[in-house]
């Protein structure tokens, strides 16, 4: 039996595109991209046509605003890292929300043992953050504003562009944790106004373990890993080249397929949702109604724990994930979930569903018998459940 | 013709075997290592074999002791910051020498700005530290001893084992950049004492753009990259499987080969320098004589420019570095051979070669070969050579 992927968020399937591209540069076996003579000359151009694509799958005024990292979480360590100690001369405030990614939290949270201070926003019931509420949060110490942009647990997308024209004014630096957005939605970094965006591959079917930082022209920030000059000066260390040129081929089907994408993604979604409601009580979306990524479904199943669903689906290989794929292996809820008021209880029991352009309608109509299946059993099994129905 | 590669500091070829490996795992396509599910289970478990055979090359006490990283750089980053925060309020001074990689030196000079004073010991002409200078440099404000094992541009190799007895007596952390030399030549981390050490794949023919870190049970370091769970919450960010599943195999290899490339590349050392003497005059093998990496050749050629030579030589498709391959593009003469005592026109002129068991005495022929009639058509041009001559 096949297996049916609903955890595009831990990392998405290789697109066959990508697969040959790396296996080509495997091959092929470039040299040192960072070396003066024609072997690394190829590597180099390799390294510069996929930051032309990945520059264009955001709208990049240029490739150079761009480089490459070897992850989503790099990326934002080094975004936040990199303004906090460049700009704590000016001031060591920075504001934040209530449902970051753990990479945000916990590179402000390491910032606090440098005399940094944090204001986290609280968001709605949807996990709306409200922009007058981060205007509220700003001091004369505010150097950085880092909201994310889709969430990776319950896919609310922020109202990115407010935020950005409040930071504009202001005048204080903007990042966005967009790695669970790019290569899914539309993204425009002109229109949008952010100053620094961080975004992984393996969100938009290329590798794992490379990412991308968009650091808009004239933003000063330290560098995270400081060496040699690769990547403008800006991140030392000899590239990821094939896990970069994957990225480049990935970023350039991302672009080109995105409005299909987009509306192939709605329709799976709005399936899903439909045959979730018709076939399973007690069940709660979480997460905006309208504002929310077309991939990703946060589904609260009353009364059992999301670790077990978690369980009994892969033995009828189904996989989803529960809470945010970085957290998972500890058991505390999560973060976000309790952040938007579900009770204990519920955040407990909540699956990510994600999916892609490979997902099938036959899979999700397969995954929702079998959901159907696990629920009925485990609810069988729950304290919890017999005691919520009396 | 077949391009004759003597640049393997700046990558080393991949081997068969590691670029079967990694194409495997292209085709396969595992999932996220970091879910709890069984896709996950399967990235995890080639993880976890990789971190096995990494552990065995450099002979750590335990897998668990070793990360993996994006590159040498950030692990040198990655150890040198992470040790002066965790420690910084026991003291601020750390000590170095005045030839170590970039990586070390621009980490350093970061440090400083956040309040932490460097103290540099000089190197002999040969390159190497004298351990009683390193003892003598410590402070009661000394938290860490920063000092390369090989070196990349004239191969000498530090005594590292006195310098680690040194440290442990004072109760100072010591790193030892080791990017050159593991899977070079034989590392034993628990017979040198050394806490942490720096490496790199593409140093042993596997892939550019993953790295380790050892960490000695019990050292205390930040983590450079905070976010999820990942490498036992040392560093956080989905993992370059493919990446790490390819140094597993160049791990696994230099560990069982370890005997025979060493006694291939000291024959092909010897017959190198005995054919550059015999064959082209005014020319200086830098470095130590005997303490020294068996792959690597720095070679001064007095009175004509490294970089000239290089791209001569690349036109006659051979392939060798000039000073540090992270340093080329900047046209600044090497701080290494300028502390080694070299005046700073032979300072300009030095190659790097290096190579490995892919090369063939045939291709060390050829070089010697072509780069005799490269020298002397560029002496012809060249008026330093006249003048010196005079």
């Amino acid at each position: 039996m096949k297996v049916i992927n609903l955890d595009y968020i831990s990392a998405n399937p290789l697109l066959p595109e990508v697969q040959d591209a790396m296996i080509g540069a495997i091959k092929k076996d470039y040299g040192n991209p960072s070396s003066t003579h024609s072997f690394g000359d190829e590597a180099r151009d390799a390294i510069e046509k996929a930051r032309e694509n990945v520059a264009q799958l955001i709208n990049s005024p240029s490739p150079e605003d761009i480089i490459f990292t070897s992850s989503g979480t790099e990326s934002i360590n080094h975004a936040i890292k990199g303004v906090a100690f460049a700009h704590g001369k000016k001031g060591k405030h920075i504001v934040t929300s209530n449902i970051e990614h753990n990479s945000v939290l916990k590179s402000l949270r390491r910032l606090t043992k440098s005399g940094y201070t944090i204001t986290s926003v609280e968001v709605d019931k949807h996990g709306l953050v409200d922009p007058a509420n981060v205007e509220k949060a700003i001091t004369d110490q505010t150097i950085l504003i880092s909201i994310m942009h889709g969430n990776n647990e319950i896919g609310t997308i922020q109202p990115v562009k407010e935020i950005a024209r409040i930071a504009q004014e202001k005048n204080i630096l903007f990042h966005s944790d967009c790695v669970a957005s790019v290569g899914v939605i539309p993204i425009d970094v002109q229109d949008l106004g952010i100053d620094l965006i961080s975004f992984a591959a393996n969100q938009f079917n290329g590798p794992s373990g490379v990412g991308g930082l968009y650091i808009r022209k004239g933003v000063a920030l330290w560098p995270l890993i400081d060496g040699g000059g690769q990547e403008f000066g800006r991140r030392a260390g000899t590239e990821n080249l094939i896990g970069i040129i994957g990225m480049g081929v990935a970023a350039e089907i991302a672009f080109n397929e995105m409005q299909s994408r987009l509306s192939y993604t709605k329709k799976l979604k709005n399936r899903l949702i439909t045959g979730l409601k018709e076939n399973i009580e007690d069940v709660v979306i979480n997460g905006h109604p309208e504002l929310s990524l077309p991939n990703l479904i946060s589904l609260s199943v009353k009364y059992i724990e999301g670790e077990s669903i978690v369980l009994m689906l892969d033995e009828e290989k189904v996989v989803v994930s529960t809470r945010s794929a970085c957290a998972s292996g500890s058991l505390r809820a999560s973060h976000v979930l309790l952040s938007i008021d579900l009770d204990y209880a519920d955040a407990q029991g909540t699956l990510i569903i994600t999916f892609g352009k490979q997902t099938t309608e036959d899979e999700i109509d397969r995954f929702i018998d079998v959901l159907k299946k696990v629920v009925t059993t485990l609810r069988e099994m729950s304290p919890l459940y017999k005691k919520g129905k009396i």
